[in-house]
């Protein structure tokens, strides 16, 4: 049994290492990203089984993204590999210390190619969290159905579902999406939102009254991410509020994914919801502490380390 | 007037520094290729006007290429920049230290937009020589007319014509590619291949007889490409053979592109075929002697280099 | 016709990749700097023609200067190769994260042999704007007499001339600068001056005294730029303040000539004086978010991004 | 069932990243080596699956350790980890560009407590491989017993026994390094090792009689492994000879291991002893000509590239 | 005549560059680190003679660190050389941007093994200063003495002895560790400690009282570091406070070695009080703005850098 | 006493780390060279004592050089450091693999104001050797007076005299240095010379006939150095020649000043001629083996690692 299954795209990430315009000879470093993957490595870091359903190229950047994963004990025996297209990338430059601007090469790629025959009934029927994001339904319209044949599953076999709105707006039209989010949101037992994306679906609001229109949709669980205000939740109609943890930012890119991670593992734990809460906040500073989208994630012995003075030597 | 008018795409370059598997943190470096560029940037350093046509995206690649090639001169003022698509781009893990393997992000991207209207007559016409290469025609339909317009007003104007075979078996069937390269040939002036690329067009064959059957087709100047054999030619009917610089070799890719700029740029100078020849190999190894396909050809003054001994302090 | 002339010293700049004294085996990268080459690629980023006027010498520093600088668009086809002298470098010591610290090699190299001949007639009195700074004159006395050389042109043209006193104390005494400096604000229509150097000329004051002194002088507009304090100004008889657009610093080297750059594009475009004001602190903020003197410095499309979020994943 | 177990010690490496003494600043990279681990990997990478049992400290090595291995497939569920104790350590100096030196640290470390009760008899039971090296019974009694006993389950259970000398004169001495290594020749099927060591258990002979004086104790698959010179073997009664695999040598360390995995994936695959040998010194050639233990290892699709001629742009 | 002896570890340091989990392939730093050798470095740089005395490995470590001090002109003719043992090693993983952990060798290895033999009477005996710190105590019980026998050396001579009590509690208990601290602090003169491990032998309190409680124990002058609060001291009965010399942070490891030279290089020029904790916060400052434990202590001339503004271009 | 005394420039090198043109951004390394300061360093490392005699500035270069120099134990004692001038500087660009040009900024800065005074009578008189090299002499007239000085110092004194005649094209014409080298040939008791250099004094004529001549004018020991073809030595009459120790060749600048180190060392030891040609050859194949002029020497203890075979693991 796995603890928490989810599906999506993973791409090769080439990220610059200095800010500034690109030019011949900068140096970059190679890694994977996906929203999906964030969370999967996440929880798996904290200690949950993890699975990734999703599709890779038969190239050099999907070979990194399988054995990258499978480095962090994620199940990715699912994953299948298109030998005709090349995996998605993302070419990222960081145009000031502080802006980063992306350059994306994943429509009609492997990634996109999710289809509902990806998702394996018994795998997700038997794990107990399904996590599923807006970014996926929008990749293509069998990547829609493999989302929605997954949550299809999860209800039925009573797997709680977890969504995280991601509005992703040069994939899809804000009409498109809102009408396809709707939809998810109803099916999710949990969902996650920063504030512009989920007016989307419940409109223009404050946090609170945000996270009160989610619910309202169904979930018992919504979680508004504030970023460097932290987070609002809703819990069983409790409101709850959370700050981030302090770190030094070193890439504040992954920190949304990172914060649902560590929610996730915690409601994994059985932990009460303002644990929940801080656990995410704790994985989202983690995340922005360390280069990389996923890199940075705690292990289980680790989350205690933000808490404690630096090691002075 | 600008003394060689070349058309073709150019992509950003991804290649990892270090041989071995790509994994996460693996370090690279960003740069630009194109065998049309590479030719340009090759004449231009020797001291003759070139001009690149072209269509990059409006990102940061694209604002790379057109900055990298007008560092070296060549006129850029003919490049379009696509609004709505991206830059085509090249991933290149160096599997071993010899062999590289490129994941190529370039079909329907903005570099396969190339149409007709891009080439501008008068420079064309005006030009001394019009160098096109075999890519460029397998990039699209359009591209392949804007091949086709720009020979035309070449022929019309008298503008010697230089083809370099260069069949890339991604992009175009052997069937397709052989008959577009079949009337390509016999547009030219002078023509290069590589002895399997020929074969396409003339037939397996030794390379002098790959040469012969390249000139009964028109062109006056034929020249085969041997790789670390050196090279080939028939030049206004009479045979000549070139053998390699010696030099250490970081990087062998570019070399062939490099040694069609070597021999043009002699051509403009009005050298005789032997010193066209030699010029051709010797910027094939400046090209591997250091990293990039273009970044080691050498300026006017720098030919002699190889010639000489190391400096020693 | 060239929107913008300038002319000065550029040199190679050998900058230390990490704080710390200099040690063999010590990382460190290669670039390029002067104010006024700044202030060209600054004006030429966001869309205005620029020129540069200076002299290199016939070296590996030479030939990056001027590639760097045609990368960028500026105009070098009157910067002169001078065969018998190196080009000036400057080696920088990052000797803690905040404090840098420079050794110059430029006395009686390429760069101070700048004279009245290099200065074409007919480009400077086409230009809209000359741009000449206090750094030029202390070169030598042919580069005084070029600057000295070039307003003169300017003037007779009624093209309009900007300064930036940039007083350099390695160069030339107080008392030489203070009597060359005076005469130089007196010919200019545009001022720019750090509070300290500013009272070389017209007397130690507060900053609105300050400017208010330098266009007693005769420019109708007087920038007194205070670093981390943004910048006063009195444009027309108006004063006006510019407070920094905050970013992450990564290298403060650069931000006072990026200022000017934007000052004088939105200058160049018609902008209001408070527009001229923003623009300015805009590409101080860009230069100094990116390691390098120039580097950072944005396009036109791109000086909105400081304004925004910063681009979430 | 898995294909291949072995045991052993896996420690961190730092290895100076050029050649050179060891000096303040001078950059390096971390990874890990063992020769057992090479092997897993190897044989993993080519297809077969493959345990590898060993112990690690809970620390950030020994977290490097396990993730490395599993991202490469490698199962790593029977790795325990020390908590008192640090992970080995391998400092690599790379003296000359030929020469590296090693300071080890790994006596009384986590990887050397390994003892029988870490050799789960069902897993070697069902293998059908076991591989283990004359470094593991080296690095103390606990450990040498683990061997014994795994070799005890392997006869018992009819699993072929593999056997590569590997004698490391720093862990013991010759003798008592004959008498035990004598012991494991003796339960071998196959035996690998160098000419030098070899002699510790068989007397000092040219290649082939060495091999016949292997084969002569018990295995029936005797390989000599003679570095630049290729290797020898005796394979049911018939001698084979095996020349390098050429290829640009980027490091050294690792090919004998990297040999031993290519002639036990074969041999798993059931290939043909001459095909073995092949796939050994393809492993050997792929392992050289990338940085690193086990990082250049190939994967099944890859084993033909070092066949054909490089990739031209 | 040596104005300053000091005796103790140094160990290779191994530091990886960029925060996040050790990975294969990641880049990482050779340094050398040590209490007593960053103060040692930290008088000489600010033009006092110094000694260090200690023992290392005959590896490239041990060369490394005897090169290194010697680079920085401390005295290193009475360090020995162990042909049998390693030089001690730390790996530091930089968990996050803000948070160090390190994996020491260290125990039993060449620099434990310092003896009272290797302190030389007459060196001791002719210093103006003796520093000690309570590492070099719980390396081992030859260690011990050495320092006892040093500090009986010095007592006898009239040598000023200064002790930081640096608690380390990997290589002692509590227990131990405050009957062997209460015994050295009972001989010194001067005596440094943080606020938690003061407590160990004068029981927790505020800084002051702290303070008061070590002179009443013997100390005419007592420091308590406070980190990025500053620091705390009575000298001679007067109480003094210290705030820290801002900087931009780029490593906190070494701040209070640096901090401890900076006073005892004041205290050899004769300082006041005052003088000599405003010296020992500028170093601490330099040390933490520049990466590694002792690369940016502060020479004579630079102490100064740290009043001044930045150098502007 | 000191073995060894040598005087000369010492300079900042700043080498570009990869092959091509300089670009903006390029990555280099900070050093150190100067053909006398690599012979005392050579010497020390090989256990004799040596003292450089030279000038730098009170920059981070002098800095650099001084602590580089002393970290290898060189006595650096009678180094001046100049207030006003600038340490020289080079800047090496490997335009190729093969081939690298440098910048030089070193006229008339501290390293050419060496003056006779810089001469310590007693450090000389009390030397075994005194190496001098003809670079120094090109410096300027105070500098050819100091050598001048230093070497009747030397001869009144009854110590050996070495001279490398190392003439550098770009300090002083043919004549003037054939002159100085002449007399100074005169002066010496072993002389090293490549042959072009040797032919200035002795007319160009084949390595054994060159050597001839050289002894002809009183040196009893001429070495001509060949590069790659070894070196031909005659000594006390009889004819010896040297074949190069085979390496990997990783930068091929600062061999031949090795190879005196070399010599000059088994020369200090009392060593035969053919061991003082050995160890020469095996100290110029150690220098070229690592990146750097001087940092590849060898220790005492490593002399004898390029005869034994690569450490395999």
């Amino acid at each position: 049994m796995t603890a928490l299954v989810t599906l999506g795209e993973a791409m090769t990430v080439v990220a610059a290492d200095n800010p500034g315009p690109l030019t011949p000879g900068k140096p970059a470093r190679l890694s994977f990203a996906g929203a999906e993957a964030t969370v999967a490595i996440g929880v798996s870091r904290l200690g949950h089984s993890a699975a990734w359903i999703g599709r890779v190229g038969a190239d050099a950047g999907g070979a990194m993204i399988i054995g990258g994963m499978r480095a962090e004990g994620v199940d990715v025996s699912h994953v299948r590999t298109e030998t005709a297209l090349p995996t998605g990338l993302m070419l990222r430059e960081r145009r000031t210390a502080d802006h980063t601007r992306s350059t994306y090469y994943r429509r009609g790629l492997a990634g996109s190619r999710l289809a509902p025959g990806d998702v394996d009934e018994h795998l997700v029927a038997a794990a107990r969290l399904l996590h599923i994001t807006g970014i996926t339904p929008a990749l293509g319209s069998t990547a829609r159905e493999a989302v929605r044949h997954a949550v299809g599953i999860a209800r039925n076999a009573g797997v709680t579902v977890s969504l995280d709105i991601n509005y992703r707006s040069l994939l899809w039209s804000k009409d498109e999406a809102a009408a396809e989010l709707d939809y998810l949101v109803r099916q999710a037992d949990i969902v996650f939102a920063g504030p512009e994306e989920a007016g989307l679906v419940v409109g223009d609001a404050p946090p609170e009254r945000t996270a009160q229109a989610l619910t309202a949709l169904g979930p018992r669980q919504a979680v508004v991410k504030l970023g460097s205000e932290g987070a609002l939740a809703i819990v069983d109609g409790v409101v709850l509020a959370q700050s981030p943890v302090p770190v030094t930012v070193v890439d504040p890119i992954g920190a949304g994914d990172a914060f649902v991670a560590g929610y996730l593992a915690a409601h994994l734990d059985g932990a009460a919801p303002a644990e929940r809460l801080l656990d995410a906040a704790t994985c989202g500073s983690f995340a922005i502490s360390v280069q990389g989208d996923w890199e940075g994630l705690p292990r289980r012995s680790e989350l205690s380390l933000l808490d404690g003075d630096d090691v002075i030597r």
